[in-house]
């Protein structure tokens, strides 16, 4: 399986489509999910070209990392969240539909489930969180 | 919240309780789950004392990061697997439940949905995994 660099995310880093970002740095980029399966919902990408995780060079997997634990922490903050859950998915069996490498990062309370897949969030709602974040990162 | 040196996870790192090991490095150990949600599902721990994603230095995650990558090529590889999910876990509202940073890497198979957790698995069939995945890996 090899990198097709049209899929979204691919367009996103190079700023052909819009996304809400969170974050950047030289390895890694982070957005909102614009179908957030909870409010807070962002996606943490490499810019390496990598497909998934098995296919990314270790060392770029090593420079994107941090990422996960600075934009994990301001997700939880930002939102008031009592935990996180991060889920990766690579190939179609394992659940991915975006050939990019993509770590979700899911807020999450007490006793509330994730919502299914697949519903499109409120623009402003999103706008609303994505800022919040980017305020927890200062 | 702060990292509980007595979790089982910490445990298994100062060889207090026996693990079926499949790999480790200066920052990474990776172990198989004795209770797999897929056939051939593996534990990646980093050795730093880290309760969850949003408590670990950024620099110790980078450190381990390589490890996900190498144990979960050789987890397909090995299983014949199709793709791979990647499920972490912080705190008890984002679903963890052993308070020592671990990274599930689960094989997938088209079609094929996880089983529910908490099920102990066959010793002599994770004894025969573990091997697999750890001659994929050499």
């Amino acid at each position: 399986m090899s990198y097709d660099p049209s899929n979204i995310f691919a367009k996103i880093l190079r700023g052909e489509i819009p996304a809400l970002k969170i974050y950047e740095d030289e390895a890694a980029f982070a957005f909102m999910d614009i179908m957030p399966r909870a409010d807070g919902h962002v996606l943490v990408i490499p810019k390496a070209p990598a497909r998934n995780l098995l296919d990314i060079d270790p060392a770029a997997l090593a420079a994107m990392a941090p990422a996960l634990a600075r934009v994990g922490r301001a997700v939880v903050a930002a939102m008031g969240a009592d935990g996180l859950t991060l889920q990766q998915f690579s190939e179609e069996a394992g659940g991915q539909e975006v050939f990019h490498l993509h770590f979700h990062l899911l807020p999450r309370w007490d006793g509330v489930k994730l919502r299914p897949p697949g519903t499109m969030g409120d623009k402003a709602v999103l706008a609303a969180n994505a800022e919040k974040i980017r305020v927890a990162l200062r």
